[in-house]
Order: structure tokens, then sequence, then C-alpha cells
């Protein structure tokens, strides 16, 4: 099975959508990306927050558009956090989306993301190793690196989507968006932008965001990838190296438009 | 009773004091903004330290200058070590701020922000939604923006201003400082600085820092709004979106001096 | 006993050593610098992961090539965890780095350190203030910041070296690394560096991942600070003030080669 390309006027409806509702989105995410994560969600127009506290957790996952759930530094006391909040989020109707950061070679981390698989994710985004370690397929990468090219875990990506019912997104050079039945391929982006800490916990967020949007979810998946490759190769021609990237990225996020998209 | 603007010289001024003072300042901040407002901090020449073990906390809050209190990622844990905190400060004669981070909509700080204005805050800083909140007389914005407007949240407060005796400043498109009694309005900013996460809470840590300066305490908090206010519109000047605009700050409140402001 | 200049062509050898590498940094640091931490690591082509929680840690240390401990944001849980890492580094022949911050006039963590010195660290890196509080010879700085210069802290950082078999690095307007016997004196860097938030966690981090590289350890170790400091030097030239460093020290680092350092 072929995947398409994603249709760039399809990325450009979405990428507009997206600043039009302004998606509130509940941020459950690791200590090292959480500055990085809530400026990419503001450089787009939509409204990041972070509630960690259980019994706050749960009553934010209801009032949010979104949840995001990245297990980049789990704990015994935020898993707790998550669980609470995933229930909230279900019962109140929100999408909710995990980034398995790390899965596979790590324990704790690994039997949880397991449970959460039986808790309807909407959407499941990480790199290749984690999508094979997550559907079983292999024992995880290098720290929080991948050492697999992500068409290796198409299969894999597509039998965690049939299996989970969740829109699953495998990125790397290619990214691979699939329910299981479809899928779809975006291209762009730049190798400099694993020299920065964060990009691909960004990219969740934004997936969990585009999840509240109205419409073909494995689209505005798809589109979320998209528009970050976009404007990761923007901010690549605009800088000279890994930290000028950074605010090259975020000023590239906050002027893309429909029409640059499409 | 209408607002008096603040004095520019006034403002210059408490930048000078400030510079020399160094305060050392203790924040006891939300996880998604700790870096920016410790650059933040060290760009106006303080010296920040972030101590968050409850013993430690208490040990070091005597030490400091100042401490500051935020709770966008308040936990149990985080909500004893603040107890703490402050109950240290007030015996040590040392002065502390409240940023009531997203009060109103979340039970657990807001019932925390409550019972902490029982204890003489010196300062509180917050957005209108924050602000009507915490006085009473609403419930709360959006997440952690707000959905009023500064001067909607005047009269609350100054009702806060006169119940706590603490300075409050309400921040928006102008910020309004009040002690009850007097009140004083500073413009200048932009919007762009509501698409960078952390400006208001590294706003917050100056009101804290500028605390522990001699003089009258409603215009130091006025000069710590005038300061970031025109660092902002200085930066925004110099950017290009909200990527560049956060070292375009930093250097500008690196490179700011009394002249300028005044 | 007169400290001996670092030869620029063993700071040469050693970071190509290091980019070949590419070693895995398992940091369990504090909370206000673990962004920066990662981006610096990822610029220079190391691989960071900040793993937390005390079972994961313990798993995690012996996967990765090197441990770094840094005690900044220190709570009774990170201790656990951190001496369940440090055991598990030990039991499989991996270094680990201690970074001191701030000890001496906070209790907790002046006992956690003091008990850390018997596990075997490969480096201890901290400012003058820091080094001598940890040999027993004073009381500490102020907040984090140091109030003594390296040199005068050069005998302590001796005497911890002979009692801990580790090398250690005192650094300030000159680095000082020592292993108790030999001496490296390392110049370059800038004042700025001081106003930026993480610069000094940051050069622990590289300098636990230089402890995983083979050859003399007092020489990677020096080739570290040595690295950090041209790095800083050249961004400063490229900067206007604290918030450009930032972007300007990450590239600096990512484009730095053997034939710069030499």
């Amino acid at each position: 099975m072929q995947p398409d390309l994603l249709h760039r006027a399809d990325a450009a409806h979405a990428l507009q959508h997206f600043r039009t509702l302004s998606p509130l989105v509940h941020c459950m995410t690791n200590d090292v990306v959480q500055t990085f994560t809530a400026n990419v969600l503001l450089a787009l127009g939509a409204s990041p927050a972070m509630v960690i506290d259980e019994q706050e957790a749960a009553q934010f996952s209801a009032i949010a558009d979104a949840l995001l759930i990245n297990v980049g530094t789990l704990t015994a006391d935020r898993a707790r956090a998550m669980r609470a909040a995933i229930d909230s989020a279900n019962t109140a109707g929100k999408p909710w989306t995990l980034d398995p950061v790390a899965v596979g070679a790590l324990t704790f981390r690994s039997d949880f993301c397991k449970e959460l698989l039986a808790l309807r994710p909407a959407a499941i985004r990480g790199n290749a190793s984690e999508i094979l370690a997550l559907a079983g397929m292999s024992a995880g990468g290098r720290g929080v690196d991948t050492t697999d090219h992500a068409q290796a875990a198409l299969p894999a990506a597509q039998a965690l989507a049939r299996q989970t019912q969740a829109v699953v997104a495998v990125t790397g050079e290619v990214d691979y968006v699939t329910d299981g039945v479809r899928t779809l391929a975006v291209t762009g982006g730049d190798p400099l932008m694993t020299r920065v800490v964060g990009t691909g916990c960004a990219l969740s967020a934004v997936v969990a965001a585009s999840c509240a949007l109205p419409g073909d979810r494995l689209t505005s998946v798809a589109a979320a990838c998209s528009v970050m490759a976009q404007a990761g190769s923007r901010a690549v021609a605009a800088s000279t190296g890994p930290g000028s990237f950074i605010p090259a990225f975020l000023d590239a996020l906050y002027a893309l438009n429909g029409e640059d998209v499409a």
C-alpha cells in the first residue's frame, strides 16, 4: 500500500482552521521541552497551558480543547496525574495525544505507554524506534534518538493505528501519518532539527492541538507535520546553526500562512 | 479616582537602584518559565536562584532579598515548600510577591492563593482575569490567558490591595499598579509579548525583586512594569516575530539605562 | 606548584574524539537549565537524555556513556533517584560527574554532596565558592553565584581531587583543572557568560560527557572547559547582549572544529 502525498491545499486549509480556532492545549509534557513547546503553540496562535497536579489536571483536561501526554520525564506522580487527565478528557469527549518518548529501553514508561494504548488516544506521534517499540516490534532506540528510518516503522505504525484506532505519525526524514487504512507522506524539514531539543516533542503538541480541529483527523495530523516541516526548512535557510535556528523557527511558524503552505 | 501616569524620572531612578543593589531573588515559579525568568533577572543585573525543597526553601528565603511565588505548575509538594518559604521570609522581614497564574478556573490553586492572601504579600501581579478571580469578582480566564481588559479589573485590584496591604499590579495593554489609595498607570509594551511564554511571569519576578528596593514600593513596582514594557517595545522594533523577540528582549533589558527610561 | 596551560592541540584532539564518539549523556540536572544543557550537548554532537524516575534512572545510567548529577533544584525524591543512578553507573563502570550548585549555604544539598564524594565521582565542576565549601574550607557563595576567585580555590580543588580521586574543575575568569598532582589552566570566555543562566551547568554536562572519552581524563576535562570558553568568546564577539549570546553560543559550539581550537 503506497502512501499518498499530503495535498498542499489541505495543509493550508488546516493551518487556517488552526489559527481561527486557537485551540487551548493542555500539555503534560517533559521538563526539558516545556518552554519550547509553549512557544511553538503560541507562535501558531494556539493557547498552551501546563497543569500537572492530579486534581487540577483532571479538571483542566475537561476544559481544554486537547490534551498532550509526553512521557519524557515520567515519574510515578506524573503517571497518576496523566491517567486522571486522560480519564477526564475521555469523559468530556476531548482528544488526547501520546508522545511515547524513549519507549522500549526503559521499563516504567514502556509499561505505562502500553497501558495507555487501551485508553483511546486520538493520535500517537513518535520516531521510528519508538513506534516500533510501542507496536512490540523492537526494543527501542539509543536514549531518546531513533536508530531506525521512518519507512521501516510504517508497518508498525499501521498495525498500531488499527489496534488503537488512533492516527499514528512516525516522523523522520519523511513523515508517515496513518489511520491503519490510509497513509499520507509528508516531506520537508532538515536534519539540523535533530540538533535542537524538543522539535519532535513540540510537533506532538501541534498534533495534539490539531486533533481539536473539525474535519478529517488524518489530514489534520499530516498538516501539523507539514507546517512544522515547512517552517523548519525556512528556518534552516535563515540560520547559521542550531542556536539561530530556534528564533528563526518560531518566527517562521508565526509568519506562515495558508498561501505559503499551498 | 483617575490613575496617575508613572513619572519617567521615577522609573529611571528605580532602575539605577535595581542595578546597584543587584537583589538576590528566590524564585519559586512554574516549570515552563524558569529559564526565561532567570535570564530576565540576570539581564537586569539581579541574582536569581531557584530553590524548591521544603527545608532548603525555608532556609534560602531568609537569606535572599526577595521571594517570588508563582503557582503555574503547583503541586501539593510545592505548596508545602512555598508555605515554608513564605513563613521564613515573613519572619526575616523579606518581601514576597504572588503571581496567581490561572487562578479561578482551577480549584487547588484558587484555594491556595486565597489562603496566601492572609500571609502579607508585598505585591501581587496578575492579568485582569486573575485579579478579578482573586478578588472574588469573576471565575477566571481561559487557561492562562486573560479574557478581560486590565482597566475592567482596576476596582478589583484596588479592593485586593486594601484587603491585603499589598501593591497590586494588573497588567495588560496598559498596566495599573495600586496600593488601594494611589494608582499609577504604565503604558508601553506590545501584543507580540503575549505570543512569548513567560513575559508576564518574568515581570512578576522583576516586581518581586523591586520590592527589595528602598523607597516607595508603589513606585518601585510601577517602575518594574515600565522597564519591562520599554524593553519590550524596543525588542519588538528589533525583531521579526516571537522567536527573535526573545534574544532582543534580553539584550534590551541588559542595555537599558536610566537615561533611556527617562 | 605552577599550573600548566592546556595545549591547544590536546583540546583539538579531544573535540574531534567527542564528535566521533557522540557520548550518550544521562543528565540529572536542575529544572532551570535542562533545555540549554540539552542544546549545548546536541550542538557538540553528543546525545543528551534526561531520565529522572528512580527505577528508570538506575536502568538508564547503566546504558548511557556518562552521568551528570547537578543538585541545583534538589528534592528528597531526586536525591533518591540520583543515588540509584550513581550506584548503577558505578556498577556498570560508567563515569559520573558532580555539579555541586550552591553547596555550602543550604544544608540538605551540602549533606547530600558530601555523601556523594564517597561514591567515586569521575569529575567535579564548580565555581570557587562551591569548591571551597565542598572541600570544607568556607561557607559557600551568595545564592548560586561565587564570591571568590578561581585561583583562591585552587588549593581546595587539589585537596578535593586527592580526597576523591576525581578530576576537579574550578571555573571562573581562568579555569583550573586538577587531579591533585597535575593542574591545567584554561583561559578564555567572557564575563557576559555569567549573565546567562546555565553556562556553568552546561559546562558540567560537557565535562560529564568528556569523561566518557578514551585517553587522559585530566586533559579531556580541561579540553571541555577550553571548547566552552572558546565558543563563548566567539559568541560574545557576535552578539549584542546576553539574549543574542545564547543562539550565537550554540552556533559557535556547532561550528567549532579541531582547527579552530588548535
